[in-house]
C-alpha cells in the first residue's frame, strides 16, 4: 500500500515514538522508586518497538514519496533503506517528530506529564489506525494501541497523584503542564498521508486530558502560543543533541553489521 | 528463612544485577541497530527486575544480619527498609556488587563481553539456587535463570560475531576480554551466607566462557592480577559516580512517595 505522503506520515508517527523512547531512556533509573524505574523502562521499550515497526514500514515505501521540502532525499550512504538507516542516518531536518517529544526532560513531574499529553493522543490515533484500510499499519496499530493505553493509564495515575498531592508536587505538576501545553497543538496539525488525520483526534484528546487535569486539581492552561514545525523538519536545538547521542556509534561505523 | 550472612548474600547478587542494569541503561540507544537497542534494553530490564526481587527479600532479613565490617548499619533515615531504601540510600561502601559490574562501559564489544562474563556466572548460580532450600530465593532464581540464559546466549552470539568478524571487531573484542578478565576472579570469592557458594561455580563458568572464546577465535587471557573488594564494599570511584546519578532524585526527596 502506498499513497502520497505515506512515507512522511509513518515518519511522523515513528519519530514521535523513537524520540519519546530516547528521552525516557535518558531518564532511566532516575525515578523515585525501583518499581517506577521498571515501569518507565518498559514504556520506553514499547515506544522503541513501535518506532521500529513504523520505520521498517516507512523504509519500504517507494522513494518517490521522499519529500523535497525537508532537505531532499536521504544521503546515498543511507541506502538501502531500512529502519536503522532511518533511525541513525537522518539529520534533524529529516525528522518529523512533534516538538513536544524532543524537549529535554525536567523533573519527574515533567516526565509523566509529557507522557500523559502524548499518550492521550496516541491512544485514539492507534485505536483508529487499527481499523484502517492499510493492513500493515493496522497490524502495527493493533499491537501499539494496547501499549499506549497502558502508558496513558500509568501517566494519568502519576499526574493525579502529583497534582492532588503535596504543595510541592502540585506546583511541579502545574509547572510541567504550563510549560508543555503550547507544544500540544502541533500534534493536531493536519497530516494527510495516512488513513487517519490527527487533526480529527483533538476532541478525544481534549476530553481525556481535561478529565485527568480536573481530577488532579490542575488548571488547564489557556490556548495561545502554539509552536510547531517538527512535522516539517524544523526542530529545536535539543533534537540535534539527542541525535548526536543516539547516532554516534552508528555513524562512526557506517553500515557495520557487528 | 534467615541464616548468618544471608543479607550480605542477597545484596551481593542483587547489587550485581542492579549495577549491571544501570550500566546497560547508560548504553541505551547507543548500539549499532534498533533491534540491538531493544535487546539490550530488555536485558537491562530483566536485571533490574531481578535486583528488585533480591533487594526486597534482603530488606526483610532481620537487622542483626547487618554487618559491622562495611560501615555499620544503614542510616536511620533509610528505615523502614525496603528495596528502594537499599537501592537509593546506601553509600558505595554498602554496595556488594563485584567490581566487574561497575566498570564504565567502553565500546560495544566491551558491553557484550562484560555481559558474557557475568551471565556465564549467573546462569549456573541461578540454576542451582532454583533448587535451593530457601523457597523465596528459589522462586526468584526460577524466574531469573530463564532470563540470564537468554542474556548469556545473546552475549555469546555477539562475542562470536565480533571475535570472528573483521580485524577491527576482533581487536576490539580481544581488548575487551583482556581488560575485563582480571575482574572475573572476584565473582568466585567465597560468599557464605546463601545456599550456593559462588566459589563452586568456577568450573562451569570456565567451561562456558572458554568455549565461546574459542569459537570467537579470541585468546583466553592468562590468570594473574585479580582485583577484588567489591563484595566487602571496597569499590572503584566509578561506582560513586554511578550511584550519584542513580540516587540523586530519591535523595533529594527522601521518603517522597510521589
Amino acid at each position: 500500500m502506498s499513497r502520497p505522503g505515506l512515507f512522511d506520515y509513518l515518519l511522523a508517527l515513528g519519530d514521535d515514538a523513537l524520540v519519546t523512547a530516547q528521552r525516557l531512556g535518558e531518564w532511566y533509573a532516575s525515578s523515585p522508586a525501583m518499581e517506577e524505574d521498571i515501569a518507565l523502562a518498559n514504556i520506553a521499550l514499547d515506544q522503541l518497538g513501535a518506532a521500529r515497526l513504523l520505520l521498517s514500514y516507512a523504509a519500504e515505501v517507494p522513494d518517490t514519496a521522499l519529500p523535497a521540502r525537508t532537505g531532499g532525499p536521504l544521503p546515498v550512504a543511507a541506502r538501502p533503506l531500512d529502519e536503522d538507516a532511518l533511525a541513525y542516518r537522518r539529520d534533524d531536518r529529516q525528522f518529523r517528530n512533534a516538538l513536544l517529544t524532543e524537549l529535554p526532560h525536567g523533573d519527574f513531574a515533567h516526565v509523566v506529564t509529557r507522557l500523559l499529553l502524548l499518550a492521550a493522543y496516541q491512544v485514539p490515533l492507534y485505536d483508529r489506525l487499527a481499523a484502517a484500510d492499510d493492513p500493515r499499519l493496522a497490524a502495527i496499530a493493533a499491537k501499539t494501541r494496547k501499549e499506549v493505553a497502558y502508558h496513558l493509564d500509568h501517566a494519568a495515575t502519576w499526574v493525579r497523584r502529583l497534582g492532588d498531592g503535596t504543595a510541592e508536587s502540585h506546583g511541579r505538576a502545574q509547572a510541567a503542564v504550563d510549560a508543555l501545553w503550547p507544544y500540544t497543538h502541533e500534534l493536531f496539525a493536519p497530516l494527510a498521508g495516512g488513513p487517519i488525520d490527527p487533526a480529527t483526534l483533538r476532541a478525544d484528546w481534549e476530553r481525556t486530558v481535561t478529565a485527568v487535569l480536573a481530577e488532579a486539581t490542575l488548571a488547564r492552561p489557556a490556548d495561545g502560543w502554539a509552536p510547531g514545525g517538527g512535522r516539517d523538519g524544523l526542530h529545536t536545538e535539543h533534537l540535534s543533541y539527542l541525535l548526536a547521542e543516539m547516532q554516534s556509534l552508528h555513524r562512526a561505523h557506517p553500515g557495520a553489521r557487528w
